[in-house]
Parts: C-alpha cells; structure tokens; sequence
C-alpha cells in the first residue's frame, strides 16, 4: 500500500498538530512495515520508583498507531481510539527510552486495528504489547473493503 | 469483605505514595462495592479539541482500581497492572470532571480483576468501559483461593 | 429505550436463525437492563476435568450481546462481532448451568458495545468477565448518534 | 529457549490429552518462534452463512498457544488462561482451514503471554488477532524471571 506520509511529513504533523505532547515523541521509522515511535522518557512519564508509567506507555501505543493510520490516508483524517487491550509483561529499564514497533493489521472504510510491542532501549525482550482499533470518518479510506 | 482502608486512608496514601498524581485525583466513595475517583480535569488532560485524552482516562481507570485493592489488602501491597482492556464510547463532555465507578470482580492470591465505567460528570451514558488485571506480590493476600 | 424483541422473540430467532446452537442456549430476561442468558451445559461443552470451556464461554457471552443488541434493533439487523476481551477469574462448578448477564453500554450507529458478567447457576462470584463490541450495518439505527 | 516438546510430541499430546478436540487441529509447526495451528474447518465450526465461529477461532488461538506454552515447559504443567482478547478483522473465507501463527511473548514464573494471528489458508491478511494469558502453577518454571 502506498505511503503517504513519511518520517518527516509525520514529524511535521505532530508538531503542529500535537504541539502538547510532540516533545514527548520522535518517529524513528515509518514504512510499509508500520512506524517506530520513540517515547522520549523524561521526569513526568514516571511512577514512584523510577519506571515508566502506564499512561505512559499507552499513549505511546496510540499515537504510534494513529501515526501509522495517518502514514496511509494522508493528514486529513481524524481517527478516534475506540478499543484498547494491552498487557504489560516486564518492568521497563530505568532511565531509558521506551521505543513502540507498530504494524497496521488492516485498514477498512470504518475500522482500522493494529498492534504494538514496546521495548526499553537495547532491549529484546518486549515490556508490553498493545493491540488499538480505530474508527475511521467517513470518506477517509477510497475504495476500501467494508468494516 | 472487611475494609480495611477508608476514604481517608486512601487519600492520604495517594497524597504520601503518589505524590506525582495526587493532584490529579480525589476519592469520593471507598466501600464493600468498590471505589469511586475523580480525574480533576486540567489543561495537561486534555487532547487537542479540549476532550479529556486516553492516557488520562487509562490513568483514572487503574488508579480507581488500584486504589480498590488498596481498600481490601491495606497499604502493604504493591500490586503490579499485567493487563488492561479499554472500550472508548463516547466523547468526554468538554470541561466536565470524569468519574470512574470501580469494582472488584476477584482478589486472588496471585491475580486480582476488576472493571470500571467512566462517566462524564453528570452524564447518565458511560464514555468508557475498562476491565484491568493486576499481579498480587506473594504473602499479600491472606487465606484467598488460589489464582 | 424501546425494546423492539422481547424474550419469547429472541427465543424464537435463536430456534429459526441459529438452528445449530439453539438448544444450547435459554434466554431466560430481555428487558430494558439487558438478557440473561442460560448455557445448558452438556458433554460437548467440556474440557479435559469437566470444566466448562474457554471457546464455550466465550459463545455464551457473544451470543448474549448479540441478543441485546436484537432486542433493540429488531430481527432485521446482521451485527458482526469486531472486538471481545474476556477475563476467566474462577473454575466454573461442575454439573452446573453457567449464566451470562449481559448489557449494552452503548448502541450506536456504527458500533454496538456491551459487557457481561457470567456466573455458575447459584453462585454469587463470576467465573469471568466479557466485553464485547460489534460493527452495525449502515442504516439499522435510526437516528443514533454517530460511532 | 529449549525446546522441550516438537510437534510430534505436541501432536501425541493433544491426542491424548485432548481426545475431545484433538481431530480440530493438526501442529503444522513447533519451534523457537512459537507454533502454527491448524483448525481442520468442519461443519460443526461454522455460524449460519458459512464463516468459521468466533468460538472456534477463540478455541483455535488458545490451544495454539497453550501448546507454546507446553513446548517450552514439556507436559507436566497445566496452565490455566485468565485473560483474551482478540479483534476479528475479516470474514474467514468460505471452505477453507484457518491457521493461527503463535508466538510467546513473555514465559514468567507466575503469568505467559502470548498472541496469534489468524490466517484463512493461502490469504495474506489475517482474518483475526489474539492475545493470551495465562497463570502458570507454581514450580512449573524453573529459574524464571518473577512475575
């Protein structure tokens, strides 16, 4: 499917349109494969003790996957989140940054899913996963498939 | 079940243990029927448009719930979210406190479920659904069945 | 809202339209809160123990919502299930009936959303929790509100 | 990872242990990423209309992972699942066998987790998603990290 927005168009757009939150983020990668999102981890992503939080990490997912929407229909679209699952399987590495490897799983005319693994830095085991649906407004997707 | 921290007891705790968030929050019931939290919403919640963002309403969903616990193991516990499951239903009511109504559905020894509704503050329909999972640290739970 | 099957309809759409899970299943309330619904635990229900199975609880809890989901739209509607999240938090008791008590949370023109809480005939703890979303076909809800 | 249990090994434990679903399912693949599962579509997995069921799909991602699981434990253990969620993306096709590629993504002490996607045979989009987890009985795991 083609790309139609890259790694700098969806810089661009986070920092424009996202302004609160675009410091937070850095898109590493975004191809045909899905988009890297990188969770610059500061002082306010904490819980007590040092580790990333859980908003943290959800928010994470959802704009790596909203970014990956976007990368296929352009800037025009305003997806909305309507479903979130995500399991957190180990601690994240204190002090560093969280990095979201997101994948499309399909893009209909109503529903876009997709899912993510989050890993600390350097690290090759996942600290958790996440699966996000969206809804998509009508028009956004030509000549999609149903659902 | 006994209850063996009270509103107070569970405001006090966040104020002390989670000083981070403590603002953000306010316990307004903790009985045998679970736990109700206020998000106080401010500037730093909102997504671009002025509605209440998902991280914040992911935050409101597990702090109520792990505040749930709290209210049945005392302050001991450190209990870890190993799942979370979110349906986004309708748009928070811009400017409106969100309101989780919590409720313990298990308390294992190892693992401890419960579930939750979001509500704009005065709204009768939900504007999200949430069902979380959390690890129980070994010892905490006295005599509970197993899982 | 208006509820356009009640119980002795669904019962009759279940025999017509799902002949081959029909016995099987009981509804037992449709009413303005939700369904319940009865699964008639037979052998072919069963796990290695005796058990009631995953994929068996999982029909129970789909089956429910999508009844709900009937009781307000009328027979005419074909709503596909897009998303379902469930928790299994206690072993079912053996020899016993397990019950779904099911509501909608939101019904919408394009999704449907609804949770259940399912339970072995006489006990007051749940086996597991389900929340379960489906995609509406264009046109079956008048006048609702978008998403 | 070892592995402890290869697909004939999981093959005769299905049969064995598994008499009453053992014909649904043939292991097309046992090694270090994980397991694919094939669910031999028969009349008694389809709803009305022709689709394979969502249960049979639920039942299909949860063996499939259950044998992940057990290829790197061997056949001592007896995990339990406590949590799934899965997205159904699109319509499986008509008459065709359903393959579920599993891997596991986290083998704790306490909790494994895993997901799955779902393919019809030969197609390139999945027809759904899942992810499972599952409490592991105490001792099952050998030198496993906590948690």
């Amino acid at each position: 499917m083609e790309l139609k927005m890259d790694r700098d168009a969806l810089t661009l757009f986070l920092r424009r349109d996202f302004a609160q939150v675009a410091e937070d983020f850095a898109v590493e990668r975004a191809d045909a494969g899905g988009v890297t999102l990188r969770l610059r981890v500061a002082e306010r992503h904490l819980r007590p003790g040092g580790t990333v939080s859980g908003p943290s990490m959800f928010g994470l997912a959802d704009v790596a996957l909203y970014l990956a929407i976007l990368s296929r229909l352009g800037p025009v679209s305003l997806a909305v989140t309507t479903n979130s699952s995500m399991d957190f399987m180990r601690k994240p590495v204190a002090g560093r940054d969280v990095l979201a490897e997101a994948r499309l799983l399909k893009l209909g005319r109503v529903l876009a899913v997709g899912d993510a693994l989050l890993f600390s830095e350097g690290e090759a085991a996942p600290v958790a996963r996440a699966s996000m649906t969206y809804a998509i407004p009508p028009g956004a997707v030509d000549g999609g498939r149903a659902g």
